[in-house]
């Protein structure tokens, strides 16, 4: 499903904004279709990899660096900040992703007879991952905090004068209290805090009713959403030293890590991010509002990496999509302004 | 399959007993055979349905305590201390089984939109779970340990002189550091003292690879081994008192219990017990030794209660035999000792 264009701007959707992806390539259809050509060279990417750790992306990156040069990469898997205001979102946090197991006994055991006198992988590993944070919220791997890069007080002032509705963000999941790192906002743990959460757990007998059994081994997937100034392989470091300090007596850690990428800041004085939010306020008839996201899109730093140019975070999403669950969606409103935006963007950026 | 002989002894074997229950066809049938008919009336309950918790079993009790009437159960289920020496267990562990689920958001979430600003049920069920043992390995439930019958000095010193292997109990088992409550040996945390063990946990993705979710609900199974004085309705309200105390905002408990009996302690110098120890000594040539046994077998609390009479462990098993775990055996010598002994046991108590 790559289509190629020319080179100028390197487009990209991932498998939860299938929407999304459509806005580009409706926008590009339908400039074609009035002009007959694009206004430049124009790349478009298509990634379906990223929620499995996008093993063949940077190898696809390195090896067609040429032909992917360009100026500017627009990446299309954002929110709007509501439905009636754009927003280009300048952050992105990074992430780290675990999979641990602590092997104990040889097989399992009944818990009758050993219960009590022998390492339960179940209980040490829960025991140890409850450790994670403390009383504040603060996660306690060693080194968690050192690199991460502070929020100016311009940008929390900015933020705060969103008017973020943390009650219906709450409510819209379940939810009334707000939970987190003390100190924080929601959005500011959202956007700008580095977390862990344990994305899965496993061992033992999980079926109906009961067996006693103690489990030769326990399980769990966790994940850190890293931000700016974070070294996922420092992280790493500090995951496995609180590991390994907490290892009881017998047992052992097996650690698979799946996908690690670093956080995104787009400098909000490029000129390409001027372009863009010029274009956005053609059709909305507003700026945009700069804002953070709490997700991952590992491609972005790839893209900076591999093939040194900034990526620009324009997206038509919303906070209600319920994404990566059952009933996800993406408005048709947002499926129109996202096409008049990329091709209004489209305009700008070709008007050098 | 049950098989009704008369009235004196009742007899039952557990689904991990399979070998052991068939020691007792045998030598009544064996016996049968040379003198044409039985010392006495005999009644065999065969239960398949233990490890279930025993749904129908007090049921069927009740149902039948007229034709089930006797002097003492002998019950076979339980091990030899080694392949040389009999025992006969005169201590069994009780069982209380809860399988909980804490409930949180409405839906998956993404972890990268909401991690770090909403609760996560995994890493909240492991950090409750984390603090059921404090440093020294106590249960933390509150009165867990209120109840407990102390052990006497009499019979530690008596399980101090079995001259019990505790590196190779461990070996078998691919371990070698004991571990549990402190201030207690292996065999005393395994035959005397409560515990609990976590015996299944679930929660969020699973499979293979990685998907960054905030699941709705994470759950757990774990059991409390039970010792004598305690109750089980007592320890369930301690555990719900536990529970409910760390409950996070916004969360709701749902909380099935499968299973719970009290402990069992039979009084060693009963006449039954008595008989059944020179009957063992008859074939083995040495008395058997008197021990605890960490695993449940609520027939026999049942028993006391509903028919009201003693009941005498004697058992053939051995300590390697794999219970509940592949490659489970039981061996042909512990298989031919049985039989005889539940004849020899027989003439003991037809002796009166």
């Amino acid at each position: 499903m790559d289509a190629k264009y020319g080179k100028r701007v390197v487009a990209r959707g991932a498998v939860d904004d299938k929407g999304q992806v459509m806005t580009f390539i409706e926008a590009f259809r339908a400039w074609h279709a009035v002009h007959g050509t694009l206004p430049g060279r124009i790349t478009v990417l298509l990634e379906g990899e990223e929620e499995t750790g996008s093993p063949n992306l940077v190898p696809f990156l390195q090896a067609n660096r040429e032909e992917l040069a360009a100026d500017v990469c627009v990446v299309t898997d954002t929110n709007s900040w509501n439905i009636e205001t754009p927003a280009i979102t300048y952050m992105l946090r990074g992430m780290l992703y675990l999979e641990v197991t602590l092997h104990g006994p040889s097989h399992d055991l009944h818990s009758g007879m050993y219960g009590g006198a022998v390492l339960n992988p179940i209980n040490a590993l829960t025991r140890i991952l409850g450790q994670i944070h403390d009383d504040r919220g603060r996660v306690q791997f060693p080194g968690f905090y050192d690199d991460v890069q502070p929020l100016s007080e311009a940008e929390r002032e900015q933020w705060r004068g969103l008017g973020f509705d943390e009650a219906g963000f709450l409510v819209g999941v379940g939810l009334k209290t707000p939970r987190g790192e003390a100190d924080w906002t929601t959005l500011e743990r959202i956007w700008a805090r580095p977390t862990c959460d344990i994305n899965g757990i496993w061992g033992g007998y999980t079926g109906a009713g009961s067996k006693t059994v103690i489990p030769a081994q326990a399980s769990a997937k966790f994940s850190c959403r890293l931000v700016a100034g974070q070294d996922p392989q420092k992280i790493l470091a500090g995951i496995k030293e609180f590991l390994n300090a907490r290892t009881p007596p017998d047992a052992r850690w097996e650690i698979k890590t799946f996908g690690s990428s670093p956080a995104i800041k787009v400098p909000v004085d490029s000129p390409h991010l001027q372009r863009a939010m010029t274009g956005l306020a053609d059709i909305y008839g507003k700026p945009p509002v700069l804002i953070g996201a709490g997700g991952s899109i590992p491609v972005v730093g790839y893209i900076q990496q591999i093939l040194g140019f900034d990526s620009i975070l324009v997206g038509f999403g919303l906070e209600d999509d319920l994404i990566h669950s059952p009933n996800e969606k993406f408005e048709l409103k947002c499926f129109h302004n996202g096409i008049r935006s990329h091709a209004a963007i489209l305009a700008r950026m070709a008007g050098d």
